[in-house]
């Protein structure tokens, strides 16, 4: 089935942000694209594709490349949110605007297939001899992506032709030809499979298969090339091995390690190509990694990767505040990876760590209003020290506009024209509709296959209860196939009350398997099942081997994860504790503050202003006087002008 | 007055450490420099000094230069520290040893006494170009403090003259020639203060002057410098102007900024030239400057420098306990720069922060047995994650025994060779003596130009009774010239009795100023003063805009910081909690273990271990057990194998 035309959103919190992602991102990222945007760093990247286009038609051409060796993936990700979009709101406009980018696309494509206007306009002669620096299956996957996405939202095959023939070069280049080697960057063995899940064209799995299991079979391979290549991208490599994970091959990687978002899309790709190939080896190492990331080295935001050296992971447990790496396109990474491995096991933890990451260290990442994006997304912020110390000057004390590096906006923009792909899984037993919820948002999903419309109304993340109505196309009658719609229970709600068309369902009447709650049953027309999650106020506390974490407490509330800022708390965090046993309270809903939000309010102390001393160290234990803690969602923070943040709170 | 030849430690703490550099340091540096132990990073420091003489006297030599560019200054420090340490001990072996290196260098020395061996074998005819990175000035400073060191200790010139010779040279290029420019590591500004200081000319406190006042004025010397030269030691400069602090000129500097090492040997040669001088506008960004660090900036351990990048201070209040840089040599800087304030400014503060450094973040970079060496002193240590993190890879689990920078050990080894001159401040006032006690240590002070000495016994740091026995050498008479003895009282003490020849002495009695007890009236011939210092265990808060230790404590016991270390506590201190009202007891003093220690047990609680659990994050709060927790002094931490250790401990 195609979800993308099947679902969308009606309302609430997702739209907003998917209205946002429609109506300011898409179109602010197509004039950067295009160069049209005054006083950011230019782009180039349309450009690039007009120049090798040129010199493929001409023989020559009158400009230059510029830019990031992956610039091409700037107009791929477009691409692909753009088309996404379409499958929203149609508009002609947008649709014109696509076609003309394919076509460009396809002129700057070489005869054999190969298409990459860094190497086209740059450095002719030198494709595929830099695979650990250039990006070269990086940006080919990327447009990949954007031809399935295309193809999926508008049935229209013009940029699924153009990477179908890239793909081809590919698979001619390594399998036919047995070139060796694997992505520096891996993303291809995912975009492949989805390829291969859109053509059904076999070729395309095991080629994403190929590159996934000759990694680090020979993990010298990069030294080797950067060897004997005599050139390179950005000058020396430091060799490690860690970074680009061909350090071992993947079935024997037990620890997420190395540049976080190449990790999660390798990982993603693996367990794709697990699923489609049953290879339960595969399987096996997406969740030993799946575990070595959930269990060990994910903040409690969602966000990976501890170190801005590398953006990568580090060790098990080292989970520092201040220095937090947490890039917003590792977050994305990680929801795709959720989603995969939710395929392979239906399990709500999957479920659980994707709404973690989406509710707060993906939607970090972007301003309130979609005009602004973070790169990193760290779980503290001292003005003064964050952005400014030397060890701290990735973390910024406010978003940027728009980034040399423009990985994570147009990253933010795909995912979320595409949600539905996250909301549901669907599957097909025998003729018979399976259906699992997976996330929750006021949205509508039509099963014309199965006769079925799922209605959910929901005021989720601030309200906890969701409400599924499920009716058939026919009217009023009973239906006799069987169906089966499957909700997630999230970890985080201790006591959910679920009703069936307006009963009470005892635990008796319930089957909970794995986290979901399973109703088969149906035969009424018409059938509502409404759950109550538990939204009582969460005093959280880390694992006491996260040192950064020790004597702290967070505080969530459904899926939300919130943060103190300073602009709430007259301007000083450093000086608050969190009481020894705090009442925690939620705030009404407030439309009008933040894009509409619901604080929260805890009982906390602070030091005594006349107790305030300048000495650096002291004897002397502080006096502090009780106040109220005001708190806010994290994914909201920093969208009032540069102040005092942090997630985890010391406590008395 | 030579205090190197009229102060002797007679016992006690720093005894012991003072043998070791002389029994064990001094002796091992010197193979390491002859390149005659195995299985370390080669030196070859000596052989370059051979290369230099090869190729004045025959006009070209049969090996190469090899090592840092700064590697002569390895020479020079061990020079300086054997050369203070024949005044604690005269072995003929050992002055051969010297006068044949002094001999060496003489012969490495050009005609027209410019003496460098990486630009005389290495980089002939670059000489001056490259102030910025090549550390020309830098090895002068520490040849000349050489020069110095061993006059003073052994009365001979024969290295004195070389220096000069050096300096005059150094004089004809900046003064007479006018050559423009000032050095990139600070370090001759205090060199020729004290050369000037042996012989009296005034060219040499000129010339420090010069570099002291150039400094900065134009800011851009070292970019417009690699930009001309055409050539670099380490290839390209990030252009970081505070890192070499020539951002401002230096009486603009308000803040203690860039490289800590850099920054306070720089400020060592200001107060020495603010003194020389009486240019108060220099006095006055010395205390600037010493508040910036002091009051902002420095580790309870007085350790410096937040940040491995540049080595660098950060900015105020971020003083990250994992990431710690507090390099070993700052610490020898900041106790140089202490020791220069206490002659502006006799205050105790000044021996209070000379007290903090010496005692904790300088002994910690020592092995208890003198044989592996810190770097860095990080205040926390979690193995696993420490030293192995990709951001955290400078800080070692464990001190290694010699570096390719080898820096910290002499620098150690000069110090604990000349502790007197750390200890007493001695000055002249119309032909009677002032004497200031700055730092406690079980010894005595021969002042025969004022008939007296004076003779302490204490078993600090430890034993908080500190007994001054002053005694004429012309037996048992009154004597009627003036003398002053001033006594630090330090401010941890916060009830400190005082008694005058076994009596004690009320306030009434006592003439304290700025930290210091004034006894001037001696009218007997041996005359008897005793402190008792407050010896009992402080629990020492941070001020909260040091976020890294929001909701710690850390506890003190006179001048040492204590730490907990895994070994004594069970290998866990990460679900450890101080108590809210903890009680802290001293255990008696164990000669056995880690060379001498008085440990103290602190009431605690901890995660009991049947709840700990392998969730990151949970809302379930642990449940804890009392237990006590055992500290340690902080410089003995890490001589027992890799464990955890932490200084601030989080408190309930």
């Amino acid at each position: 089935m195609n979800i993308l035309k099947q679902y969308k959103l009606n309302d609430g919190f997702l739209l907003r942000y998917q209205n946002l992602v429609c109506n300011e991102v898409i179109p602010y990222q197509k004039k950067i694209l295009d160069d049209k945007v005054e006083g950011v760093e230019k782009s180039h990247a349309m450009e690039n594709y007009r120049q090798a286009a040129q010199l493929l038609e001409k023989g020559k051409c009158d400009g230059e490349f510029y830019g990031m060796v992956f610039q091409d993936s700037d107009v791929a990700k477009w691409l692909e949110a753009a088309s996404y979009s379409l499958s929203i709101k149609y508009d002609p406009e947008l649709k014109k605007e696509i076609d003309s980018v394919i076509e460009l696309v396809g002129r700057a494509q070489m005869s054999d297939g190969y298409l990459n206007t860094y190497f086209t306009v740059k450095e002719p002669g030198r494709q595929w001899t830099d695979l650990q620096e250039a990006h070269e299956l990086y940006c080919a996957g990327h447009m990949i992506e954007a031809g399935v996405a295309y193809y999926e939202s508008c049935g229209k095959d013009s940029l699924l032709k153009i990477v179908m023939k890239l793909a081809d070069c590919i698979y001619n280049h390594f399998i036919t030809e047995k070139a060796p080697g694997y992505p520096g960057h891996p993303e291809i063995e995912e975009a492949l499979m989805r390829l291969y899940g859109a053509t059904g064209e076999k070729r395309y799995m095991e080629l994403a298969l190929h590159f996934i299991n000759v990694r680090g079979e020979d993990s010298d391979f990069f030294m080797k090339e950067s060897q004997s290549r005599g050139w390179s991208v950005w000058g020396s490599w430091n060799g490690d091995k860690e970074y680009t994970l061909c350090h071992k091959p993947v079935r024997e990687q037990m620890d997420a390690v190395g540049h976080a978002v190449r990790a999660v899309y390798l990982y993603t790709g693996m367990a794709d190509a697990a699923y489609a190939s049953k290879d339960k080896s595969l399987e096996e190492a997406c969740l030993n990694l799946w575990k070595s990331i959930v269990n060990k080295r994910m903040y409690i935001t969602g966000s990976i990767g501890s170190a801005y050296e590398g953006e990568a992971f580090t060790k098990d447990y080292h989970l520092p505040n201040d220095s937090t790496y947490g890039e917003t396109c590792a977050s994305v990474g990680l929801i795709f990876f959720a989603n995969q491995m939710l395929r392979l096991q239906k399990k709500s933890e999957f479920g659980d760590v994707m709404e973690r990451v989406l509710y707060n260290g993906l939607l970090s990442g972007m301003e309130l209003d979609g005009k602004k994006f973070y790169y990193t997304n760290p779980l503290e912020c001292i003005p003064g020290i964050t952005g400014k110390a030397v060890n701290l000057r990735h973390v910024l004390e406010q978003r940027p506009a728009w980034f040399p590096c423009a990985c994570c906006p147009p990253n933010v923009a795909r995912l979320l024209t595409s949600i539905g792909k996250y909301i549901y899984s669907v599957e097909d037993e025998n003729g018979c509709g399976k259906v699992w919820v997976n996330l929750f948002a006021d949205g509508e999903l039509n099963l014309s296959q199965y006769k079925r419309k799922i209605i959910c109304k929901t005021k989720y993340p601030y309200g906890g209860s969701v409400n599924f109505t499920v009716t058939s196309e026919e009217g009023e009658k009973y239906l006799s196939d069987k169906f089966t719609l499957a909700v997630r229970i999230p970890s985080w709600s201790k006591k959910t009350r679920i009703y069936r068309n307006g009963k009470i369902l005892s635990d008796h009447y319930l089957n909970i398997k794995d986290g979901y709650a399973y109703f088969t049953d149906f035969f009424l027309a018409k059938e509502n099942i409404r759950l109550e999650f538990d939204m009582s106020i969460k005093k959280i506390y880390a694992n006491p081997k996260v040192y950064s974490d020790n004597g702290k407490v967070a505080f969530t509330r459904g899926p939300l994860v919130y943060c103190a800022e300073g602009f709430d708390n007259d301007g000083d965090l450093l000086s608050v504790r969190i009481r020894k046993n705090p009442h925690a309270k939620v705030l009404g809903y407030n439309p009008d503050e933040l894009s509409g939000v619901q604080k929260i309010s805890v009982w906390a102390k602070r030091i005594k202003s006349d107790d305030n001393n300048e000495c650096l160290y002291s004897d002397k234990k502080a006096a502090y006087e009780k106040i109220n803690l005001i708190l806010i969602p994290y994914y909201a923070w920093n969208n009032r002008g540069v102040n005092q943040m942090r997630v985890w709170l010391p406590q008395e």
